[in-house]
């Protein structure tokens, strides 16, 4: 069978440190077993994880050279390891996949996952996004500018409020409306009644415009009541749902995406996530994480924070959550990057600069702030959008 | 309604910092909406977390001094605040109760979870382990020294090997076999195949020796799968079942644990949730997350990296799961712990001093190292941990 490819790295006081390291890793990550004392050959042979290369991590050059390093104790180097393991480790599992990738590793103080290369067989049984940046577009109709999307909220709002905070935002022409992923199942907003509320009204503003904004609904849950609320969404006729795949499961997001009785674009929020990608000294680089992992996890959106807001994320994390999102993947769909976190009409032409046409703009508070008119806040900030966005290539 | 108390700590320069931060997530975790433009009385006053203490994280002392602190950057000191959330904005939900205590201020770095106290409603709500210390004694009929499991392994083996290594482990008397969680459903050993075969190995063994072995599979699978296979597993005679609650998110650990039609103790498996804890600047201290959080996951027992073997875990780290798995919290049962990773002949009496009785030692590479007859290992691990039990008080 094939072998996939993961990058790791880790600090490590010298080269040969560094290998015995990379082979402990790779065992672990396998057969978690000593491995002089096993004797079957195949195990042996195969299963094992192989190392494949062992440098220094400061000689990486290129692809690779925008990840930041971070401050190693004193008298440690950081190396970038390359292991190997067969296929058949991972089966056909997207869990088993990451359990053989950073299952025990995850223990490991210092190691980072910085790239996975599954093979063309896992890109195939995984298959990625199935509808990402060109299905998205299909759905709204609209391909040449960055698209944008608000969130109901605050919590504790009721069922007719957000109801018709839904209306005027879809009224203003906004591209996406999503619950706020605080919004669960809680008495003040129940659910069932808030999607279908929802769904009705942003069905009678599209109505009104012609234009046809997608009604976003949170759908993370316990459990498998995550698909549950996830099949009622299709039905009541949401254009796509939102899974907190820290909460959930990563494989939970994967299940809602390639569900037959979903069939719906899967936006991921990163709630409870921020673990593995934050600090100073995080588990994987953001482009492993925010793009490749949730590209075979079928992720069709990435919400994250973006630069210059009230998280931490830096120009260079977001270079790496893009390039996550586009770069090529044994044929996977590139997924739409959605930063958010802090973008209002200041700095939104910054952020069109940056980020280019095929992005969705997150923008909450921003749109309140703008006007106690959210419909007219909306208007303007498509205006300022349409205004800029970048010629079509 | 009531509120419940959540203690994080973070880096700050000076009080005045640190109140702004606090507030700020407070606001965050919960209406994540700016403050001023709250109109609602019942959003403003109630739904919004409120700030009950801010204070320099070095004056703590008693329960939480054995949490240890890390090195900030120059100027920087660490405060530990106090927020209060009211119950209504978790619902009766998990996945929603954790999405506000550390939902998006898991992208904070430098923010770590100190403790969780939710109310005496929230733990009926959310029950606790189901089994528990005594639960689990009682279903393997030992009360008066620590427990003993070990792990089919390592992947790769065929499924005769694997119950005819589980048979093996049986007829030593262990207590507990479990699948490596590695052991998923891949095509050397398929889940279903593996699972009967093995509960008969072990069935066996019981008939021969009289005495009651629990085998425990691995359940964990994407999304709704994992529930699947704990309903097989039951069916099929298990005594418990293995979740690896970061991967299969940790509301899944709790509907496997929760439902009627599995009602088995569910182990916790630490894979893929080591970024919640290691590192430089963690996000949970280990007594909430392998103690409080686990136990309001539900879990039974937690499998994790005892100190001095091939993980980092200090003494100092394994007392705060010690005390998270016991401490009181609103009624909810102890639930057991179950350090592994690098157990052997050598240090299990240390182990035994530290631990107690009330333990379940997880020993895999060291019983194969002891001898070629894995038998022959337990019965002298056996007579080992039986010798040197503590007197049951």
């Amino acid at each position: 069978m094939g072998r996939f490819l993961v990058r790791y790295s880790l600090p490590a006081t010298d080269r040969g440190d560094a290998e015995a390291q990379a082979f402990a890793l790779a065992v672990e990550q396998t057969i978690e077993f000593p491995y002089d004392l096993v004797t079957d050959t195949y195990v042996k042979g195969e299963i094992t994880g192989r190392v494949e290369s062992v440098e220094l991590y400061q000689a990486v050059t290129g692809d690779l050279s925008d990840i930041p390093g971070y401050r190693l104790p004193v008298g440690m180097r950081r190396y970038l390891i390359a292991v190997s393991y067969d296929e058949a480790t991972a089966g056909t599992e997207f869990s088993q996949f990451m359990n053989v990738v950073f299952g025990n590793s995850s223990m490991k103080p210092g190691v980072r996952v910085e790239s996975i290369n599954p093979t063309a067989v896992q890109a195939a049984i995984f298959r990625g996004p199935g509808f990402g940046i060109e299905g998205i577009r299909q759905a709204v109709g609209v391909f040449s500018r960055p698209l944008l999307c608000s969130a109901i909220k605050p919590m504790g709002l009721d069922v007719d409020t957000l109801a018709d905070m839904a209306y005027r935002f879809a009224l203003g022409g906004i591209d996406f409306i999503k619950d706020d992923h605080g919004l669960a199942d809680q008495r003040f907003s129940p659910f069932v009644e808030r999607v279908s509320r929802c769904m009705e009204a942003v069905d009678r503003a599209n109505r009104e415009t012609g234009r046809r904004c997608l009604y976003i609904p949170n759908v993370t849950a316990d459990g498998p009541a995550t698909l549950e609320r996830a099949i009622f969404a299709r039905r009541a006729g949401a254009g796509a749902v939102i899974v907190s795949g820290g909460l959930t499961g990563l494989s939970m997001l994967r299940s809602v995406a390639t569900s037959a009785e979903v069939g719906l674009p899967v936006f991921f929020h990163p709630a409870f996530s921020g673990s593995y990608v934050v600090g100073p000294s995080p588990a994987f680089t953001e482009r492993a994480f925010f793009g490749q992992v949730l590209r075979l996890a079928c992720a069709d959106a990435v919400i994250f924070p973006s630069f210059g807001g009230r998280f931490s994320f830096s120009r260079k994390q977001c270079v790496g959550i893009l390039s996550g999102c586009r770069m090529p993947m044994s044929g996977l769909k590139p997924m739409f990057p959605a930063p958010g976190g802090g973008l209002n009409f200041s700095n939104i032409s910054d952020s069109m600069g940056f980020y280019g046409n095929d992005v969705i703009f997150l923008i909450g508070g921003g749109l309140f702030r703008h006007s106690r008119d959210i419909t007219l806040s909306v208007r303007d900030l498509m205006a300022l959008v349409e205004s800029g966005a970048s010629p079509k290539p």
